[in-house]
């Protein structure tokens, strides 16, 4: 399948080697693209510059946002937070019609330091999800794998023999079940998966940054999830 | 231990059956000790009246906030979030200056239905927990078991052989400790137990309440609980 990737930080190209790994075509979507290939610090996660990582896989083009997100059927959208609206905003919205958007990034406000806040407005009574769903009524965004680090995202046999939690919650049925078919690739488990229902309840999946950045801060390691056990 | 509980809802009565088996001395503070015993309906949560609840349990004695915070050494905050800092205002701040407050509220707001949201002005960049604290400097607050239902709490074996996570923090760690060797005594086993640090902290447990109402939501069972795995 086509599937277009919105952001070249970590969790973007994580989802780039994983998706070509499982024979899907990738192009990935930028601000400015001579920019991102020329670009040669580290990000503010510590990312090595994109350059390094694109010569190890050259077979994904990137092209601008606007342009990139005409490519994909699926559109996985791994934007910082704060970068989310003003993207899809300039991008053509006809040419997001009728397609799924994966939503998997979360309003974090790191501007008073660590741990994170999230975005003013975007929070409690709403959230980021919900925000793009309404900006992209044509579109179907469906709110994923953002509760977690990326590497157990798109591999979650990492941690437990897979056996921890996943959200999904979006408006549109149909996409939901083809975004748990992804899920499946990665090897995520159907019983692993909760939906919660529309996209309304990004608000909780959202607020779990709150604990998880808190939890990371006690442990120093990110490489946890949640399971719920009963 | 003389211990004193504020709230007179499922969550106070459990916490005082608990404690009194484990022979502590319990006291309960309500607001109306008549209006409490006199009650005959069943509360929001379906809780049946405290007079029932009461007849069983005889030996526990039931007396005003102002004068009930007056008995513990440990005050237990089992009150609804909304009630928390009026109630505690009423209080003489002396009697509880140098006491330990075990808070497991948390700041729920139903006034638009399920799911609840967070009461404004008391999440993201701030908590119940912190202005409880604020609200009383001399006493030291202890949030900890507020992420879960009040059966697991006092009961963590009920589920997943007592294996799943309770968090705790708060600005002393004499405080903590103490209140770890009691959620020992409830079962808990110390490494589920994660101190996240300081009662900012609250920040994270209380907002963990945006996705437990949606699983509870999602799957119409109450009995479950976190548990990080890695």
């Amino acid at each position: 399948m086509k599937i277009t990737i919105l952001g070249t930080g970590g969790v973007g190209r994580s989802f780039a080697e994983k998706l070509t790994s499982l024979d899907h075509q990738v192009m990935m979507g930028t601000r400015n693209v001579q920019d991102t290939l020329h670009k040669n610090t580290t990000d503010s996660y510590g990312n090595p510059p994109f350059s390094e990582w694109h010569k190890a896989n050259e077979s994904v083009p990137i092209e601008p946002f606007a342009k990139a997100v005409q490519f994909g059927k699926i559109i996985i959208n791994a934007l910082q937070g704060a970068k989310v609206l003003p993207v899809f905003e300039s991008c053509n919205s006809d040419d997001l019609n009728g397609k799924i958007i994966i939503d998997i990034s979360n309003p974090l406000d790191f501007s008073k330091g660590f741990p994170p806040s999230l975005i003013d407005g975007l929070n409690n009574t709403n959230s980021l999800g919900e925000e793009l769903q309404k900006l992209l009524p044509g579109s179907k965004v469906v709110k994923t794998l953002n509760t977690m680090y990326n590497g157990i995202m798109i591999n979650p046999n990492m941690i437990n023999n897979g056996n921890h939690t996943n959200y999904i919650c979006g408006n549109d049925t149909n996409a939901k079940e083809t975004v748990v078919s992804i899920l499946k690739d990665f090897g995520w488990k159907k019983e692993n998966i909760l939906d919660l229902g529309d996209i309304t309840n990004a608000r909780g999946t959202e607020s779990t940054l709150l604990i998880w950045t808190r939890i990371y801060g006690a442990t120093n390691n990110g490489a946890f999830n949640m399971n719920i056990v009963k």
